[in-house]
């Protein structure tokens, strides 16, 4: 057996090992998806599991002002600090690969890297943000966004959760100071690059992994339908304000102005109220999330939905407000990085643009050195508990981030 | 002052008393509307109200096999008994109105004959049924149906709440023996007649209280959608297998047939898996409610749903079934009785059809000699906190009711 082959039999076991210890952390029985919603037991337990990993391997842990977990192989405060991760909260009944794949790849990745005798000039850091799916406090990359000093801190105290709990409350139940939270410049300016390893998303990799180009602009928006409650048996039906009604038509106005402009939007959730079988309802509330490869493209569909749902809104007597949630303009990586990294994993490494937001893309618009290693993802399934990823494609992605820390900081 | 207007006077500060006190039970603070939904705590606190009302005046209450409570005045194992009452439980943010009218006005009405020294020949009963409305455990008039057999009492038990909790966990909870569920013949053969009393839930009477002629043909449906959950963003539309499309074409075809066919439908009620922003969603499920004035209108609609959504379903790439929840024939209440109630009340008195469901609809379904006095509605509006009745209505209501027990027991 080669050296090489060897390497990688060890790390097939490795990765095994560390990926069954993490697996059943907030998994649901019935969906086999996860519920690793930020701040709950659950989500508290993979942070858990993380700092023992962490510690185990005789990283320094530490928890930033927003909650973001940060392992450190050298002394961070010398700065120029080469950092990689991803986040362990997921989507509702998501998969077992969007985020946690990063986390357990950046710890595998240091193992690998320690095998070999390799002694970093630079710190290596491995962070986990918190709340980037945005599915308990409605804000994606929260963590990255408070740190970067994108979301204001007032604003994201008052957020609250579907059952009326605020991030300050979440926070404090968590232990932390939720007045403390807010940007971080001098935490930043420390990271000399950023790498983060993701489950790619779509059905865009022919190869194990990938590298980044950028990220499409994307955002949520909030769409609120006020209506008229009433009778579902009695109330004649020319006498209804029927809010469900206006939703059903954008349901359906965004998936066409989707497809006619080659964008992607979805609505994935929506809120009946009083969500009753015989009662028409008062109050129904849609999120969109649309994405586009070009910011202009996005603003024309927006617009585009905002006129089509205000016309139906006034043929069904109901009164809209459509609002944006949380936009993210366009990620450029940062090309000499992503060039750097094609250099170090071949020639043929494929190079590719997501229609996904990440943490890496608020870092890269906050200004730090960003790059993005993808790893295949067969079905393209995300966001779903059939999501999957191939043990040979997860350790070909862990060799493929320890060659490029081996390369940033040494 | 006249005796009649003592009488009306002294019943109108009755009538405040007892609104009064029954008023804050359940009342959500927020919206204004009730969150009675059937053994819970707040309903078992309205029985509670109930039991000590009817306690307080020297009647008899006994609780059925089937949680529905009855309370005597006269010995009801005599047979021949009259009996009314309605409802406490209520849609979630419902009216105070729907239901809770009636076993007020019956209380009243006791009062207004014995205050009259009318001594019954007849047994009097004022029966409370239980989750009348169906918002918790999705069968509408579940008491009364189980009173009469013709829901099966093994079915009723596996019949689950939004969190999951069976009917059978419900009753025991709440100190009744859920096996001992289901039809009481004997008890139903001792009603010689049944009278309910409720607010008009359209916009049907011009005077203060009328007559039902009988109830409209209708029923609860449950649609499932299924579809493929995936990542909002990167998933390709044309590789959607979205059911939250199917779905919304269901709500604006529901509403489209209903039109056409000059019937009464609704989707009020909505549930997405997994309900995330950021996520296409593996199911959705849509409840309708229809009705329509002939029975032939409402297969009708049905069957238009079921061809339209299908056809829908396969350009969506979803898997949909139709199901029945409940259904309820056309009824028509007796037409003696119902004569019988306009002679006593005056030629005058309007005599009009309902769209909504009732429990006399059930009892009248089951070979009860059975009526119904409805209260007028000014706007029309129920199922929603704004439903209202003025204390004009209610006081003349609660006098029709009583002249209507006394003529029937005397």
């Amino acid at each position: 057996m080669s050296t090489v082959d060897a390497e990688t039999d060890a790390m097939r076991s490795a990765w095994r090992l560390v990926w069954e210890s993490l697996a059943p952390i907030g998994r649901d029985p019935s969906s086999g998806g996860y519920l690793r919603l930020s701040w709950s037991p659950a989500d508290l337990a993979a942070r858990e599991w993380f700092v023992t990993q962490a510690r185990s391997r005789g990283l320094d842990v530490e928890t930033d002002r927003n909650g973001n977990l940060w392992a450190w192989w050298g002394d961070p405060s010398a700065g120029d600090a080469v950092v990689t991760g991803s986040h362990l909260d997921s989507v509702p009944h998501g998969g077992a690969f969007d985020g946690a794949l990063g986390v357990a790849a950046a710890l595998l990745a240091v193992d690998t890297l320690r095998a070999r005798g390799f002694a970093p000039r630079r710190p290596i850091g491995i962070v986990v943000f918190t709340e980037e799916e945005g599915s308990r406090f409605g804000v994606a990359c929260l963590g990255s966004r408070l740190l970067t000093g994108v979301v204001d801190p007032a604003r994201a105290r008052d957020l609250t959760d579907a059952n009326g709990t605020t991030l300050t409350q979440a926070l404090a139940e968590a232990g932390l100071d939720p007045t403390a939270i807010g940007p971080e410049p001098e935490r930043l300016a420390r990271i000399r690059s950023f790498v983060e390893l993701h489950i790619e998303q779509g059905r865009g990799l022919a190869r194990p992994v990938g590298v980044a180009s950028g990220i499409w602009p994307h955002g949520r928006w909030r769409l609120d339908v006020a209506g008229e409650g009433n009778h579902a048996g009695t109330t004649l039906m020319a006498d209804r304000r029927d809010p469900m009604l206006t939703a059903a038509f954008a349901v359906l106005a965004v998936n066409k102005e989707a497809r006619l402009l080659g964008a992607h939007a979805t609505v994935g959730r929506l809120s009946v109220h009083p969500n009753a079988t015989n009662a028409v309802p008062e109050q129904v509330t849609v999120w969109i999330d649309a994405r586009a490869a070009q910011q202009s493209t996005l603003d024309l569909f927006v617009a585009n939905v905002r006129r089509r749902v205000a016309e139906r809104a006034e043929r069904d007597g109901t009164a809209v407000t459509l609002a944006a949630e949380s936009v993210s303009c366009a990620v450029a990586f940062d090309a000499a990085l992503r060039d750097r990294l094609v250099a170090t994993l071949g020639p043929d490494t494929p190079v590719l643009g997501t229609a996904a937001g990440h943490d890496a893309g608020v870092l890269a618009t906050a200004g730090v050195p960003t790059a993005m290693l993808f790893v295949r993802n067969p079905t393209g399934v995300s966001h779903s508990p059939a999501e999957h990823a191939t043990d040979d494609d997860c350790v070909a992605g862990i060799a493929a981030l320890a060659r490029v820390l081996e390369d940033l900081a040494c």
